[in-house]
């Protein structure tokens, strides 16, 4: 097969991790017979400090050529603290999601067998975990308008809005994950505070009889907020708005006991872009001791999503699993005996 | 002491767990000599039936001509997917919180040694666990106008809106409360999206120096839905504005492991309002097995807060631990010896 994956690797430790997601996806190419094109481009502050854009146009026209993106991070502290700075590298994610119609961020959570043991929650709490979150991407708080100061500056403003087909488009993908998985799902909203959240209630109960085998429910976010921790195992499907998605995306990532083992995916209209959920971690950059199986784990979600390549995805899944099993891991998961970012991708790839 | 205390059961469960609450202040006021007048007055669905309105003017002018508080819940499961109600239960509890100027919503986050083993977190991740979250409570998405529906139904927007002086005398509160405990002080935004957060970070920055004594720091929404979790015992006190809070606050209320434990304080210009977090409840409404100790406590928030009555407040919080420490607690807490909630209202107010 030969297909063009775009290459965002950002900031942070997004070019160590996607490295050797990189390198694993060239181990695949050998293995399997396939040739790849990858195209580099710029995201994020390094764009910035190149070009003054956090999503230049030429990086969209990569993207536009190519058949899936691979992404590893963007952010950088310089910007967080700073209130008046015009340009922040998270603009041009945001951008990047707009202009490429990737309305839908989707993120697995399930519990490592091997690894139960590094989750803040108990064992019994999050043996058999695994549901997925459907976060919408390009509505809401995070795009609304107007949004800004007032004139003296001494009151802002942002704006949540939503129409009925951003709702009905990405509760279509969710409807269908929950299809072919548990048959549950849950709208995660505000609906007693927010009109955006009753506009969804109305939107998704309106397009239940559509899928008679999936059970609808819905919950608060401060109450889902609760259940995620203290009863995760009972979630299949979870669809919710932008803002609610950021935060109990995140949230339900530390069932797993690390961010670094977790992967996402954002689609839309086409293209698929594909990356591991834990930012640019500043801390770390440079040092060779990032995480990369969630970058990994980005690739072959990619593979499996964008290029239909099931078998190829799972060897790359067999192939991190037998790195957790061997304990062959970065030093957020195996501190004793840690191994660095290169080691753990090479150790990997050469699994495949 | 004569004070007047307005009494707000409210919905649900509201009612059975605010009767404890007010069997053990009647306790309170024989043993050390009190006497508090307690107006009963109508809020939430209960209110709607009534009256039509979920704070009727009636209950307004009973809470303002009292010195403090006592609030149940509200909400009502005939009005949660109903996307048309034209007046719901939750509209009076925020009206109250409005017209009352109840700014900021107070809520302590301690794990009980007796209870550790209850929590979905690991114990050595909860022990020694005690922060306090500050929510804004009167602006933001909550208030924000315009909200509601564009003209053919098809879109909804809400608008989330903040002043300079709503930030500012919510943070005072916090930095106060932070200088009385371990001097730290974290503000929970998304200041790297909203603009209502770079206000947020500007204005809390801004007012830093004339708190020396405290250090603050900064964390974005969705990576304090993971620390939260991941290492509890870092905080100390955690300012947000009102959804955020909302969020943050029914979350971090899992690490004490029932829900029904937990207290709040809702205050401002003046009044104090105090209500246990569970809210209404309505799977156990009648039957007698609802947790009163998160009202009880509540009650004592209340006397300590709004009376300055130390010693009386730590007379229930002490009645409150034996009863834990005995195990004479609801089902929730003690499924194979489970106590009714006048049962454990009555063992509470005898031991005061
Ligand atoms: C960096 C930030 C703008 C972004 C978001 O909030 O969407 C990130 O937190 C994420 O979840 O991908
Ligand atoms: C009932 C609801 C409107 C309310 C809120 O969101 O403020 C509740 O969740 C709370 O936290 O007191």
């Amino acid at each position: 097969m030969n297909k063009n994956i775009a290459i965002l690797s950002g900031d942070g430790i997004g070019p160590e991790v996607t490295a050797q997601a990189v390198k694993v996806i060239e181990a695949v190419e050998e293995v399997y017979g396939h040739s790849f094109e990858k195209t580099e481009a710029l995201i994020g502050a390094i764009a910035i400090d190149a070009t003054g854009e956090p999503f230049p146009i030429e990086t969209e026209e990569v993207c536009k050529s190519s058949d899936a993106i691979l992404f590893g991070a963007i952010g950088h502290p310089k910007y967080d603290n700073d209130p008046n700075a015009k340009v922040r590298p998270e603009q041009g994610l945001l951008k990047m999601r707009k202009n490429l119609g990737l309305f839908a961020n989707v993120r697995p959570v399930a519990s490592f067998e091997a690894l139960l043991s590094l989750s803040p929650l108990k064992e019994e709490r999050i043996k058999g975990v695994d549901f997925v979150v459907f976060r919408e991407l390009t509505g809401g708080i995070y795009f609304g308008q107007p949004r800004g100061r007032s004139e003296d500056g001494k009151s802002a403003f942002d704006s949540c809005t939503y129409t009925e087909a951003e709702i009905q488009r990405v509760a279509h993908l969710a409807f269908k994950s929950a299809q072919n998985r548990r048959k549950k799902l849950t709208l995660v909203d505000k609906a007693n505070v927010l009109a955006t959240s009753r506009l969804w209630r109305q939107v998704v109960t309106e397009m239940a009889p559509q899928y008679p085998d999936v059970e609808l429910d819905f919950m608060f976010v401060d109450n889902a907020a609760m259940q995620i921790i203290q009863y995760p195992a009972h979630f299949d499907v979870v669809l919710t708005e932008n803002m609610f998605g950021d935060i109990i995306t995140d949230e339900a990532s530390v069932i797993s006991g690390s961010l670094g083992l977790l992967a996402s995916a954002s689609m839309g209209s086409g293209l698929g872009l594909y990356e591991p959920i834990h930012g640019s971690y500043p801390q770390a950059t440079g040092k060779n001791i990032a995480n990369p199986i969630g970058a990994i784990l980005s690739a072959a979600m990619l593979l499996e999503y964008s290029f239909d390549l099931i078998e190829e995805s799972n060897a790359i899944k067999a192939a991190v699993n037998q790195a957790v099993q061997e304990g062959f891991l970065t030093e957020d998961l195996n501190k004793e005996n840690a191994k660095s970012t290169t080691e753990v991708g090479d150790k990997i790839a050469e699994l495949i």
